[in-house]
Formats: structure tokens, C-alpha cells, sequence
């Protein structure tokens, strides 16, 4: 049996005993997590420090080097996050429907944890922190599986966490990481059905669909955003400008940013020019058609299939002219990630199709992308926004991370 | 691009002019199956017929030949189930939640067909007709993919519903059937990401397993059933000998079939013999732990560890005696497939134990594990019964064949 079999084998007993605690319970350990991340700074930022400086030498590019970084303030959020998931109402326990049958039978539709959640994330430690409480929370014990550029960090993270667990008496393996991040490891933890109940892969889409393709555990697909915004042909242009300007520039990193400007061609020539020279000023790199580049000018780079198949995540952006609502709806049916899409316009009709006919999580109208996130819809917190359809569809709050258990009580019914 | 993938994307087309119907449209395609099912019975039959001979021929066992045999009534039943899914509600279209926002950004959360469901099944050409209509009402379009010795069946059936969909002006991929039965293409089938938003499986548990160790498109498993009933230490003795009796007896070959009987050592003597002289009467053949010989008899085989990890689906028992609810719960905890799981007692802190840390998708106190149905628990129909914990565990309805759109509206909002 494998170090990893034999890891798993104890986060799963350690479920066990997570998955009947009462609210209360898994609340004290939650604030007791947050007052020892606080009381533990000073240790999990020379961790850190010593894989901001390893990854400097190993020439990690700096974005992924800022992701990486802590600081005093960047913990201090991470507790007191830890504090608010612990405000949050259980999930645990609710009875969803309560049938009694013609023969007496009593059926009761209830809610518990899934068990074990596997994570395989990439260089973010604070991953770490929030996977784990939400999971912790909603009753399910964790196995982490962060990037190595992180490990130290993580590492960190982890003793802090379990020893606050074992302070309240409950199994550290509630919380465990998996310290080796070999790519083998990874593979292995994909395949630990019956230990696993779930694994959630958060990260770029290279990782995402490394999971998809190797795990036999189920998966949830999270947050590849290759989303578009179409600007109908009598959308208000200031309004368009605005969302697009906000979905595109916000925050270019996260998944609900816009990677597509999709123009219908009677307001393109009034259109491009003002939406150009807005995002002109966070320096956006446009990618146009034929047809875009012969109003905006020749200097804006030719786009390409490749370019309307890629979640930049920076501040570049395809832009395409298309002839109506329904070749909007083409286009974005055979490039999207099903993630969050908009259409801004002043026609009922097609505001309908677009909604009707847009297979995604989000569908806008008149609203900027950047609103697909748990805290935006209502969630509380989040764990990923899920892109596929089974199971949980956009963000991804406590109630994603627990299944149904039917309790059927009777005296004595055969059928 | 491969035959197969070309009907994939046929059917991806199809789902999406199916899943924006209204109820009424999707009734009366289901009505039209319904009576041209019945219509065509005879060539039907002649269809069946042939797949018959060829089984008989291919030395195929009689029990799988009454699965794959249908007569003039099992047609007429098909169609009646046909019309008893249009007179189901449709879940398509509803509002499960919405949300005004502070800044006036108004969220609902919808429900939407998942688009296209794959079936992997075997030689039940009821399976067939099942699947596909359940999938038309919940707004899904299906790729069907039935065991090559109901292929004759499986085309008849798939053409005659088609072809009522073309009636109705729908478009006939909305059911599709692949007639290619190779392994192969059953595979290729399992990794059309993209094109099928989830795979069910439906049939023993060497097809489930494969589904679930090939397949990258999301999977639900179903139906394997591991089931077991402990009668604890002051059960009544007449209300555990029905319970077992029933859970064994009245229709072994099913997944909600009990297959280990465990009994507390309290109990045993006193139960055991009386549970042997009831289930001698239908030729059950026990496989008992030693302790359950020294009261039975030696002359009761003795149960081996593949006997407890085995689903019988056959007039086979494995009988352990144990010394504890504790005990019992490990035993489940190690061989259990999730499915349905039983206690008969009248100690109130055992029930409570037992439903609180078996984890199953249902739990029973003093009741019998073969009401594990859709229709059972009231869901109207079933397309199967999950074994997983994600998206849907038990008997999944219509309910199970959707997932969910959020709908955003706003005046302009960016975040």
C-alpha cells in the first residue's frame, strides 16, 4: 500500500467523525483555526519567503510570484475569511423533503457531506486555507494537492491548521496536504476512487484538463472562463462601453474576465472607436476580423481561430463583427467554456434568444461578466465556479460541497 | 472526423433545439412514441424475435434472454410508461431562486436540460425506450448505446421513435442510437467531451467499472447494490425474518436485493435458524462465518471475503454474526457499494448510529431495502439509481436529468 493509500485511507476515517460533528463543533474549530493562523504569521511568512525565494531562482515569471506571496495583511484576510465561513449557516443536516408513504413508510431526504474532497491546485497558498474551512465547514475532510513552488507555504499552512484541529480535539487528518507534488503523486490521487469522493481542480486550463483526462474519481471542472461579451445592434454604447471596459480590464486574471468583444455590424462603426479608446487607456491589445480592423485600422493585430479559442487572462482581447444575434450565438457556442456570457442590447427578442439559446453557468444582459462569484450571487463564500453541468453549475458555495442520504424508517414494510 | 463523432454532433445540434421546448411540444412528441410504439409492435416483435434466435444460437443463458425478449404485452407496457412520462411535470424552465441585488442586478437561477445524455447499456431493449423518452421529457437530447444482442431490437425501437419525432417536425436525433456495438467505439463514445454532458451507465458492475475507468466525459453510476440487513441484538424476530426474507426473495436479480445478512450474536441463535427455514423455502443458498455454522449447521458453506464483497443478484446469502452495531457498521463501512443499507432494531441509540454513520444513499430502520425506486420514493420514474455522491445519489427522475442557468439582468452594472 502506497504512502498516498495510506494517507487517504486515514482522511477518509477522519470524514467519518467530521461528517456527524454539529455545527457548534466544527464552528469552535474553525475561530481556533483563525486565531492560530494569526498567532502563527510570523512562521508561515518566513515559509513563504523561503518559496518567494526559490521561485525567484528557478526564474518563476512575477505574476505567478505575486499569486505565491504573503503577507501580515494577506494572513490577517485569510483569518478572518476563516471567521466569516464560520458565520455561515450548515448545510449539514437539513431535511430537504419528508414524504410519508400509502404503507407508512417515512422517507426523509436529507443532507450530508460528501466525505473526502481532493484539491489539485497550482501556486496560490491561500488555496490552501480556504479549500480547506470550506470543506471543513460543510463536514468534509480535505486531501490538498498544492503546487510545488508553494510547498513550504502550504506546508506551513497545514500545521497550523491541523494542530488547531487536534487542540479541539478532533482528527488533524480532517485537513491533510499531500507533501509529495510530484506530477506521479497527482496521478495517483486522481485515481483514489472509493478514498475520494470528489476532486476539485482549481487552477489554468492545462491543469484542469489534466484532471479531467486522468482522474477516475468524479471531477468538478472549474473556472476556465473563455467568456464573451456581443454588443447588439442597438445597445446604448456607453453602457457597452462600460461592460465591456469592466469585464476586460477589472481584473484580466480571473475567469470572469471577457476574452471576446463580439460586435453586431450597424453599431460597429460607432462602437469600436469609443470602446478602443477606453481600453486604449489600460493599454488592451485588440485582436480584430477583417472587418473590425477596417474600422479600428490596420495597426489592430489580425485575430486568429486560436485567438477566439484562448482565455488570455491579460489585457488582450479578440474582436469580432458578426451579422446578427444568432451568428453571435454560433460563434460563442463553438468557443465557449460555458462559463459566463453577455449581451448588451435594447430588443427584447433577442435579449431572449441569447438567453434561451447560450449554453453557460451566467447569462447577462446588460451586466458585466465579472459578477459570476459566490460572494456577488449570494453564496457566502465559494470554492470554484464550476463550468460543467453536473452537479453544481457556477459558483460554488457550502451547498455544492454536500450530497443527499435518504433516511427511510418504517415498522417492519416489505414490498 | 469519425462516423461516430458526426452523429455526436448531430445530436448536440438536436439537443439544442429540444431543450428550449415547451412542456406541451415535448408531450405531444411523447404521445406520438407512445402510440406509434404500439402501432408497430409486430415488426417490433419480428425484430426481437430475431435477436432471440441469435442469443439462443450464441449459447447466451436463459436469464439474459428473458431480460432481452419483449412480447405484445412488454410493448404495451413500454408505451403505457411512455404516456405516463407525459403526464409527469416538467421541470425545465423552473425558478429555483432569485435574488435582487444591492446594486439592482437581479439574479435567477433556472433549470435547464443537461443537453446531451449518454446511455452505455446492455441487452434490456426496454432500457431503449426508457432512457430515451425520460431524456426527451427533462429537454435532453440521448446518444444510445445498447448490448449487440438487442441491436435489432434497439434499431426498431430508436426508428419507430424517430420517426414519430419527425412527425411531430422535431429533429430525429434527438434520439439516437449507435448501431456500431464494437468495444471500441464504446470507448470513444465514453471521451466525447464537448459533444455528451454526462454518461449513465446502466447494467452490471464490470460495465459500470469500465464506464467509470475510460470514460472522461462526467459519469453517474448507478445501480450496483451491495445491500445488507443487521438484525440487531432485540430486533423482532418475525419483522427481521419478513425484512430479510423480502430483501433477498422477492426479486434477487435487482440492485436493491439484499445479499449479506448480519446479525448480532445476542440474536443469532435465536434468529438465525428461523430466517434458514424461511429462506429455505425459496432455495436460498447460504454462505455463512463460522460462528453463523456452529448455530446452522455445517452443512451451510462457509462464507468466504469475496462472498461479502459480492452482489449475488441470485438466490445466494452471505450471513455473518457479529458483536456489535460498531461492528456491523464496519463491516458495511468495508464492503458496501453505497446503494441501500439496513437495520432492523428496536434500540433507539442503535437506529440513530446506524443511520448517522452508514453512508449510503439510503439508510433503513426496520424496513426492507427493496423500496430503493424512483417510483418508490415518489419521483414518478427513474432513469436509474446513483451510487456516487455528486449531482445525484438514489433514484434519479426527471428531476436528476437537469442542471441549472443562471439568468442575469441588469441596467449597466459593472463590478
Amino acid at each position: 500500500m502506497s504512502e498516498l493509500v495510506k494517507l487517504a485511507q486515514r482522511v477518509k476515517e477522519a470524514s467519518r467523525v467530521l461528517g456527524i460533528l454539529s455545527a457548534e463543533e466544527k464552528n469552535r474549530a474553525l475561530y481556533a483555526i483563525a486565531s492560530v493562523l494569526r498567532d502563527s504569521t510570523p512562521e508561515i511568512l518566513k515559509q513563504n519567503d523561503a518559496d518567494v525565494q526559490n521561485a525567484r531562482q528557478n526564474g518563476v515569471p512575477e505574476p505567478m510570484i505575486d499569486r505565491l506571496r504573503l503577507t501580515k495583511d494577506r494572513v490577517e484576510s485569510m483569518a478572518s475569511a476563516v471567521e466569516h465561513v464560520a458565520r455561515l449557516e450548515d448545510p449539514i443536516g437539513q431535511v430537504e423533503q419528508g414524504i410519508r408513504r400509502p404503507n407508512g413508510l417515512e422517507i426523509l431526504k436529507t443532507r450530508v457531506p460528501l466525505g473526502v474532497v481532493g484539491m489539485i491546485y497550482e501556486s496560490r497558498p491561500n488555496v490552501t486555507v480556504d479549500a480547506a474551512v470550506l470543506c471543513l465547514k460543510s463536514g468534509n475532510a480535505c486531501l490538498l494537492r498544492g503546487g510545488k513552488e508553494a510547498i513550504r507555504s502550504n506546508t506551513a499552512l497545514a500545521a497550523v491548521m491541523r494542530g488547531a484541529l487536534r487542540a479541539c480535539k478532533l482528527p488533524a487528518d480532517c485537513i491533510a496536504l499531500l507533501e509529495d507534488t510530484s506530477r506521479e503523486t497527482a496521478t495517483e490521487m486522481m485515481k483514489l476512487n472509493g478514498y475520494i469522493d470528489v476532486l476539485i481542480p482549481r487552477g489554468g486550463a492545462g491543469l484542469i484538463q489534466s484532471v479531467v483526462q486522468n482522474a477516475t474519481v468524479p471531477v468538478i471542472e472549474t473556472g476556465v472562463g473563455n467568456c464573451h461579451v456581443y454588443v447588439d445592434y442597438n445597445a446604448d454604447i456607453e453602457m457597452a462601453v462600460n461592460i465591456i471596459n469592466n469585464a476586460k480590464t477589472s481584473r484580466p486574471s480571473v475567469c470572469n474576465a471577457a476574452e471576446t468583444l463580439l460586435v453586431h455590424k450597424d453599431i460597429a462603426a460607432a462602437f469600436l472607436p469609443a470602446a478602443k479608446a477606453r481600453l486604449d487607456l489600460s493599454h488592451v491589445q485588440l485582436r480584430g476580423c477583417e472587418r473590425a480592423r477596417e474600422i479600428l485600422g490596420h495597426g489592430v493585430i489580425p485575430a486568429t481561430e486560436k485567438d477566439y479559442a484562448t482565455e488570455f487572462l491579460d489585457y488582450i482581447l479578440a474582436v469580432k463583427v458578426v451579422d446578427s444575434v444568432y451568428e453571435a450565438i454560433q460563434h460563442i457556442q463553438t468557443y465557449t467554456s460555458m462559463h459566463s456570457e453577455c449581451i448588451v442590447t435594447n430588443d427584447y427578442a433577442n435579449s431572449q434568444t441569447f438567453i434561451k439559446q447560450v449554453d453557460a453557468a451566467a447569462v447577462y444582459v446588460n451586466a458585466s461578466t465579472r459578477f459570476t462569484d459566490g460572494g456577488e450571487f449570494g453564496l457566502g463564500a465559494e470554492i470554484g465556479i464550476s463550468t460543467q453541468k453536473l452537479h453544481a453549475r457556477g459558483p460554488m458555495g457550502l451547498m455544492q460541497l454536500t450530497t443527499n442520504k435518504y433516511i427511510v424508517t418504517g415498522n417492519g414494510q416489505i414490498r
